[in-house]
This record gives C-alpha cells, structure tokens and sequence, in this order.
C-alpha cells in the first residue's frame, strides 16, 4: 500500500502545536524512537526515554514544550505528546474501510436485515431476524445469533460469537474469539444436582466499546449484563451476568467480574484483577493488577492488595508465619501488657 | 415467539406450594422484583431484598413461608424460592428445540454417525468417524474431531472445538469458545530443547455437564481427563491434563487447575483460585475466589488465602513487612526471652 | 489404525539405554505404570511411583540405572527415563501426516501464495496475500489474515485466527482458539475518552514454538511483539503488545504478561501468574504459579509471592492483622526501645 506523506506543517495546522525546525519535513508514519527510520515522526512522551533522542533516526519528533531544545530534529512541540501521537496515528493508520457485501459463503438467515452497506465475510453466519448496520464489518467465521443487533461502523474481527438476542452498538470494536451473550453461570443446589437456571436476560453493549480477543460477557440471568459507551476492554476479560460496566471505564487483560457487581465510570483495573459478586465500585476508582476486591468502594481512589514476591526461599520462610500471624499479635499484646506492668513496678 | 401464560393455581399444582391470594392470576415469564412487569412472577430469596416487595410491579411473587405476608401481591409460598424460581424458569424458558437436519454448508466427514434426529448447523466440520446423538445440536462454525463423540441431547453453541477421540456425554451444554482435547502441556528438556510429549488421553465428559465459554480442557498424556457427570464449569476455566472433577462440583471462572489433580465430588470453587497438579482435594470442599491451593485438601470445609486489599498507601506501608515477617517473629521471640529473663531477676 | 510394534533391542539400537530381560519383546504404545496393558512401555521417572511397578501389567518399562533391579519385567535402563519416554512417545505417536490440498469449502484470497504440498481444511479462510508453506496443516474455520505468513511443518488446529501481517515460523503448533495478532491495548485519555491508538507493529513466533488453546498474543503498537524459537505457551495465556519472550522458555496456563515486558531465554513460568508491563526478567528465571512480578529480575533463580492458605476461619483470623503489619512493627520497635531502656537501667 501506497503511504500519502504528510509535511510538518500540515500536521500541525490540523492537530495544533508548533513546529520548530523545518516544517517542511514530510512523514507517513509513526516509529519508536528506538527503531524509526526516515519518513517516519517518533514522540517522547516520558522523560526516561530522553537519552534515544540522540541516536534516533526519525525525520521528526513529537515532543512536550519542557523537551522542546533536547533534540535538534525538526518537531512538533504540544501539550501532551501521548494523546498527540494517538490522534497523528489514527489518522495515518485509519482502520480499512468497509467494503460493502456479503461474501457467497456466508450464510443469512430469514428476516436477517443486513445495510447493503455493511460487510459479511466469509463463512459468516447470520441468524433469523439479527440485524447489521451500515459501515459494520464482520470478518470469517463470525457467528451472530438469532435477532442479535449489531450497530453501525461496528467491526468484528474473525471468529467472534454474538449469541441471540443481544445488542451490540455502533463504532464498537470486537477481537476474535469473544463471546457476547452466553449463559451466565447460574445454577441451584436441588435435592443433590444442579439446577439451571436460564439465562434471559441480554448483553448490551454501548458506542464506542473495544472488546479485546477471547473476553466473555454472560447474558444477564433476567435483567441484561450492560458495557456502557466508551468502556475498553483488553483480552481474556470474564465479564458475568448482570455485570454493569460505567462509561470509559478502561480494564487490563484477564480481569475477572462476578456476578451482578456495578463498577462505575472512568474507572481503570490492572490485570488479573477480580471483582467479588454484587459488589459496587464507584466512579474513578482505580484497582491495582491481582487484587481481589472483596468489598464495595465507595470512595474514588487507588487500591490494591498484591503479595509482594521475592526469592522463593525468602517468601517461604516469610510466609510461613502468616498462618500465625493473629498470635504473632497477641504475643506483642502479651508483651505490651508485661511491659507496662514492669515499668509500673519501677516507678 | 407468543409466550403461553400459566395460572399460579397451575404452577402450584405442578412444581408445589401453596398459593396465597388469586389462584388465577396468569404469569407466563419471570422478572426481577425490581424490573418485573405485568404477566411476570418475581421471587424473594434473601431477606436484603425484601423491600423491593413494597414497589414491585410483578403480577405475583415466590416466596418463604417466613415471608408469606411480606407483600399482599397473589403469591406462591414454597421452603426454597431460589430453587422453586429456578425450576419454574426451565418450565418457562425451555431451550430451543432441536430441529432435525444438516445444514448445506456443513463439511461431514467419510464414516460420520450422525443421528436422523441430530441437528448441524451452518459452516459445521464434523470429521471421518465421529458420532452424534439424537437430539444434539451443533451450532454455526463448530468443529468435531475425527471419532469424536456427542452424546443424546447435547448442545454445542457456535466456534466450539473438540478434538479428535475426545467423548462428550448426553444432555451436555458447551458454550461457544470452548475447546475440548488441546494436547496438554506435556514437554521434556532434552539437550536444551523442549521435547514434545505427545499427548494420546482423551477427554471424557460426562452427562449433565454444563462448559462455559471459552473454557479449555486438556486432553490426557496417556490415561483421559475426566469430567464427571453433573460438573458445572463457568467460563475461561483451564482444566490441564489428567485432571479428574468428581460429579456436581461447580467451578466459577477464569479458575486454573494444573495436571493429573483430583478434585472431589461436591466442591465448590471460588473465580480465578487455582490447583496445583497432583493434587487431591476431598469431597464437599469450598475453596474461596483467588486462592492457590498448593497442597492437598483430604478434610471437608472451607478454605481461603487471600490478600487483603485496602487503600493503595496503605497496602505499600504493610506489605513492605511481609517480606521481613520471619525477622518480626525473631525479633518478637527475643523480646520474649528478655522479658522472662528480667521477669526472673525480679523474683 | 493398526500400529506396529517394536522389539526393546531395536528401540534401544534407535534412542539408546540398555536392554535388561526378554530384548525380543515387542511394545507398540506407552502406557502409565499403573493402567498399562499388554503390548504398551511405562516408565518410572519418579521415585514416589515405584510401587506401581508390582502391579503393573505393562509389557516392558523404562527405568533410570538406580532402579535397574526394581522390576523382573523386560526394561529399558537409561540415564533420564522421562526424556527416554518422551523421545520414544513421540517416535511411536508422529503427528498426523499432512494430507496436501485445499478443501473445496476454503476461501482463499487473491495472491495467496499456498504451497501445493499445505494442507488447508474445511470452512478456512485465507486473505489476500497470505503465504502458507510446504507441510503446514490449516484445520477448520482457521482465518488466515491479510498477508500473514505461516512458515513450513506447521500445525494450526481448528478455529485460531491470525490477523494481517503477522508471522508464523515453521515447525509451530497452535491449538484451538488462539488468536495470533489482535490490537494491543493501547488507549490515550483525551478530553474524557479515550482515543485509540493503532496497533501496526506485528506479531512474530519463531520455529519450533507451541501455542495452548484460547491464547492470546496481541501485536506490537509500533515494533513488533516477538516469540523466539522453541518456546512453549500453555493455554489461555495473555501476551500482550510488544513482549518478547526469549528462546525456550516455558509458560503454563492463564498467565498474564502486560506490554513491553521482556522475559529472557530458558524461564519458566507457572500458571496464573503474571508480569507487569515494561519489566526485564533474565534468562534462566523461575517464577511461582500466582506470583506477581513487580519488579524487574536482574538474577536468574527462583521466585514466589503466594499467599498460603489455610483454613477459611484462620485465614480470616490472620489476613485481618495485615492491613495493620506496619502498625504491629513500630509496636515492637517500641518494645525493643523499652527493652533496650530497662536493661540499661539494670547496669
């Protein structure tokens, strides 16, 4: 594919900031500092990386005004280097454009409404009565189940399972191997065997949601499970049924979400975290990766409860001792008590 | 889909208890207390939600004998709501009926067995030799190994895979995702390079077992891995090799277990715990979300380990202790000696 | 499938060891010591199993020197009877052979360059420009994207995708579900949302590397992300955008690896666990299953952060005292101090 180069100068005129040095350098694409080559912009975003300055072969960098003399390569100096190189970026790498139709492998079912300008790849399959809007993209071997809904400029990737009935938004990204809408887990003890419970409820997924490869959102078991607009999902995310999810809340891979727990907007939750059933957390709380939450937040805030790891046998001989830990304190207790009775004695 | 409505008097004399208030009233599906609507049952099964009682728009509700006249809404008084709810929600919500035939797109391979009464859906591989029962459903984009088998009554949902020779009982659900038969982790280092063991078990799953999204087992190294009827897995479980999980145990998400453990019959597990391999853990054993079990459980009961989370200053300020814990027991124990060396000299 | 059968002095002329009994007995599968039969080798490659080997019904065993004499059956003596095995399983089980050509029901893109001697099965797609060697095995419903390369001698079994670009050596295994190439997590806030950063970078295994079902590999934000030769993934682990795993290493079940993380050569990883983003961890590291890396590791050697478990209401009894450990050492620091005080006073 042919690049289009784009001159300093007009970067800027688009995107804002200063360009210092010659604003007619022209780039194509973004590189690392590291590893750029020429034609292509690099940004420096983190004081740490200063010193790849120096050797870096890029033909122009996006900097901070605090770095704007530490390189004499033609720049853009902004505000917030990071969010500039993400918009530069999205606009030199916009996702492939829709190509409208339905590939002749796929396979649609009877009342199915498919925009003609959508895309159905090949090895589709579409259910009875589901819906696909304009713009939307759905690559090999998805399978959209019986009067699902998938909004507009909505892409999936290869492989990705919408179960019946739930609703997927517009601009919503969708990586392979996810599945929206299978049952939640939901069973109950009955005279020695499981019952199950079914699971009616929907998922619903709002606007401008990125699901990350291999992550599952269960229906909900009669209300829906709800992903509000704006939240980023990474892969291998357990989302159960009856989850809510706030807006632009943004969480790592391999998060765990019990059933029924509300996490609110602009949270952010490290990976390999996990939310305890029926829980709430409120808005702006930030979680920290392998912690259990096990109560309610209720105050914005940073939490965590990590084990901190060191060699194997200096944990061992550690950790031993947390399985008398509530002696250990009363012995200090004891000690405390025979302290004072001591002293008392002195005086 | 017209849904038929049923007269409490009707569902009382089906599933039981006692009916307070008009026997006529007709419901035809169930809600939440909370978001039930007209023609809609909820139920009541634990006491925090009782004041939902006082607004609930539900046309009647399941409830204990303790709460019999908690509300004056028509209502069925039963020992267990959750489990009544449940049953009459199979009643009311039956799965889809299983409609004969092979979809065109479906790839069969030479020998396959495939009931008269079996359905295969779009864009399905069933390889040479395999067999599936009357009943069963294979849903869009599913792969069936070469002499694999499917029981009576199974359903598998879309993009699930189960390898070669592996065995899926009746009446068995497999969410879409799910992999059945991978070849375990099995290697060998051999002159600096992994050898692969190559991994000839099966899988064997039994009735009843219910497999939720995207969750993988693991084909034997030589003996199956063996999940026993009535096994309730949630979603993005990793069962390895040789495993064995005794009957009506239920396993909550993203929960790891390592190679050749045992797990009893009746367990219950915690989200993302984990089972190291070898093992064996009893029957009847809970063990909490996020907890490692490192080595085998031979009693009944209830078992945790997990960090706490708090604040996250809080948690640097005391876990920085943690890895000094055996030092702060030194340290205590020398206290003690003092201090009953100094009690001494008093006497 | 008839197999044939080997004489212990012809298996021994082929991978080594000593022939101890009948040399003309004739084996043909491996079989576990304990459930072995007729006309199968078990092995005993751990001192805790050597009971087994009075019962067994094996018609042969291997056995390392030290147990030489621990059975009257014909044996197999050699060095390490656990690589022995290993060799000659895989010896008596190969692969399935590739079988060339491309089922009728594949879709295959323009200037796709598939190799006539490459197997590509049913329901698979292949974008346009992709390139599939000699001897590659592409199962059902695999989607090969846009210009992806998969090298000579490799296995992708049903179901896994890998995205435009990315590079699959020769010589790999990929089990179900995996998803080679998804976008990374990148996100940048920008004025409450948050602005999606493209992933271009590419995905990139080395030769001879196996993949675990329903693993997840994402592609690189700028540079690539990068599996060296030889290593092993088990199943449902998370690598996310730009880590590189040095040449083999060994990682089990449901670990987590966040972004740029950089694991060196010969590690080994145990299940669930996980490493924070932008880490360095040497070659010859071994870190504990459930242990978070927090920090980069400079030292080869072995490494664990486990909370241990123990029984619910001990655990409870005892976790409780670690939201105050900070407290609990000032307290005997104070002791120490009285300690240290009424001793001089003594003088």
């Amino acid at each position: 594919m042919e690049r289009t180069a784009y001159r300093l100068a007009d970067i800027a005129a688009r995107f804002g900031g200063q360009v210092v040095g010659d604003a007619d350098t022209k780039v194509q694409q973004i590189g690392t500092l590291e590893k750029a080559t020429s034609g292509q912009i690099a940004f420096l975003a983190n004081a740490k990386y200063r010193h790849q300055l120096d050797n870096s072969k890029a033909s122009a960098v996006i900097l901070s005004r605090a770095d704007s003399e530490a390189t004499e390569l033609p720049r853009i100096v902004c505000d917030n280097p990071y969010s500039y190189f993400a918009k530069l970026s999205a606009f030199l790498n916009p996702l492939p454009e829709c190509v409208p139709g339905i590939h002749s492998s796929a396979v649609i079912g009877k009342g199915a409404k498919i925009s003609p300008q959508a895309h159905i790849g090949p090895q589709v399959t579409v259910a009875d009565g589901a819906i696909i809007g304009a713009g939307s993209v759905v690559m090999a071997g998805c399978s959209i189940g019986e009067g699902a809904t998938l909004g507009e400029n909505t892409r999936l990737y290869p492989n990705v399972t919408v179960y019946h009935g739930c609703i997927v938004g517009s601009h919503v990204i969708v990586h392979s191997g996810v599945v929206i809408g299978a049952d939640g887990f939901g069973i109950a003890m009955d005279e020695g065997k499981w019952q199950k419970i079914p699971q009616i409820g929907r998922v619903v997924v709002g606007d401008h949601v990125e699901i990350g490869a291999n992550t599952t959102i269960d229906r909900g078991a009669l209300d829906d499970t709800v992903i509000e607009e704006g939240v980023k999902l990474d892969n291998q995310i357990q989302v159960a049924h009856n989850v809510h999810i706030g807006a632009h809340t943004a969480i790592a891979g391999c998060v765990g979400i019990a059933g029924s727990a509300t996490i609110g907007k602009y949270c952010r939750i490290g990976g390999s975290a996990g939310i305890l059933g029926h829980l709430q957390i409120a808005d702006h709380v930030e979680i920290a990766s392998f912690t259990l939450i096990s109560k309610s937040i209720t105050e914005p805030g940073s939490y965590a409860g990590i084990y901190p790891f060191s060699k194997n046998d200096e944990w061992r001989n550690n950790a031993v001792h947390l399985r008398h830990l509530g002696d250990l304190v009363k012995r200090v207790k004891a000690l405390e008590k025979e302290m004072e009775s001591l002293k008392g004695e002195k005086i």
